[in-house]
């Protein structure tokens, strides 16, 4: 059924992105495209839908490297600025005065997409050119045209954020979990034994609030996933370096990278 | 004393850039880098201060470009978030404890940021490598080192904003106005005669909450200025083919364009 579909990773950076602001490490300085790194998120196409997981400040620059130009569905993993502030780039899929676009978010990332955007929420601004949306408040599996969604509760430092897990039927198909420190029993439980997980693997060192490459290589081996790809990188993660001395199984993904589902 | 000052445009496009996603007019489709707009925005730096009005989204793809490793002070136009969105990319500029970052904007535009960005004001996250800001409500004439700065009350559709006048004691240095409809009596008094205004003309036909170029040429000599840049545009505005026809002493701007002051 889903011949066809796949994944494009439209940012594989942390918060800061890669190269950061500043910084002259040989990282920064390196001419690799797989060293740079816009904020992370996901574009996801069936034969049936076109969705993005989170639209951090580079979405606008995103859609046009990869030629966005319909999307049926957002999805957020939590508010953290990375992650939403390209919210307001949404508005050229809502063009038309009776578009609008389902934005999926837990409670407290509604609520946070409200405060930061409230012009776009008050009901007052559904014009032509403006950003329109459906805001569904997830409490639960959804389904996005006939895939699945569960929500799989992480934790991130103090925040609680979800990822996701993508089915359909009985086939579960991917889960993407960008920012996460430690993973809910429930979480686990769900993905485990996944052909295709995605995961926030942040540098080398030790971090407090995201998952360290060591970390994330041990919890997808403990969680026996066929194919792991990390995410979510800071300046300390030099691919051509790095890359090699993953084991099988275990690759990191780059601005760009697709995947065939 | 302002030998070696100059303005930088980080952005001369409009709250959507240019090129526009998924538009397939001949300006979003042209090579030619005066046709590629980020959302407006300048970098100013003189002997002794380096800072920039507005940080919108693509701030940090504007820091990168322009190599900006240094920053004294933000000014902020108004709150809408085509200025706005980028602004958690300045932590990169208050990396170490002690580091903090003066920010200027009127009360409203203030109260949008802290209600966008709450983790930034809330006084709890004065960590290393986080952003922290020193905001200082503009309610009048403010100076940045050694440059008066005033602020010049504009409408722009529903909304207040200001454009500032930048001055050295009685030289009149330049005016930044990028987002209006109409100029208030007092920012034309103020502005009368100048030598170098920046002035929103963001396409050739009629907008209700900016000025046309035409409306932006016909304000821009009548306030007798010598020489006025036009800023903010869309995709109306094809540079090749509007810069020939525009009077003497008014030129469209574009993205890394300088101006020696």
């Amino acid at each position: 059924m889903f011949n066809r579909a796949e994944i494009t990773f439209l940012g594989t950076g942390t918060s800061i992105g890669v190269p950061v602001i500043g910084c002259d490490c040989e990282v920064c300085a390196s001419d690799d495209p797989k060293n740079q790194r816009l904020r992370s998120s996901i574009l996801v196409k069936t034969h049936e839908v076109t969705f993005v997981v989170d639209t951090g400040p580079d979405f606008r620059q995103q859609c046009l490297r990869e030629g966005i130009c319909d999307l049926n569905a957002v999805l957020y993993t939590h508010s953290h600025s990375d992650h939403v502030m390209g919210f307001d780039d949404l508005r050229r899929f809502t063009v038309f005065e009776d578009e609008q676009i389902p934005i999926y978010a837990e409670s407290e990332t509604m609520e946070r997409l409200k405060a930061s955007f409230p012009y776009i929420f008050d009901g007052e601004n559904r014009y032509r050119g403006y950003l329109k949306v459906d805001p569904q408040v997830i409490e639960g599996d959804f389904k996005i045209g006939e895939i699945d969604v569960t929500p799989l509760p992480v934790t991130h430092g103090k925040v609680e954020t979800i990822g996701f897990l993508f089915s359909s039927g009985v086939e579960r198909l991917f889960a993407y979990i960008p920012d996460a420190k430690e993973l809910s029993s429930e979480a686990m439980d769900r993905i485990r034994g996944i052909d295709l997980l995605i995961l926030d693997g942040l540098q080398p060192g030790h971090h407090p609030t995201h998952l360290s490459i060591g970390e994330a290589v041990e919890l997808a081996q403990q969680l026996d996933v066929e194919q792991t790809w990390l995410t979510h990188f800071s300046c300390r993660v030099n691919y051509e370096a790095l890359e090699p001395r993953l084991p099988d199984g275990i690759g990191l993904a780059w601005d760009g990278m697709r995947i065939a589902l």
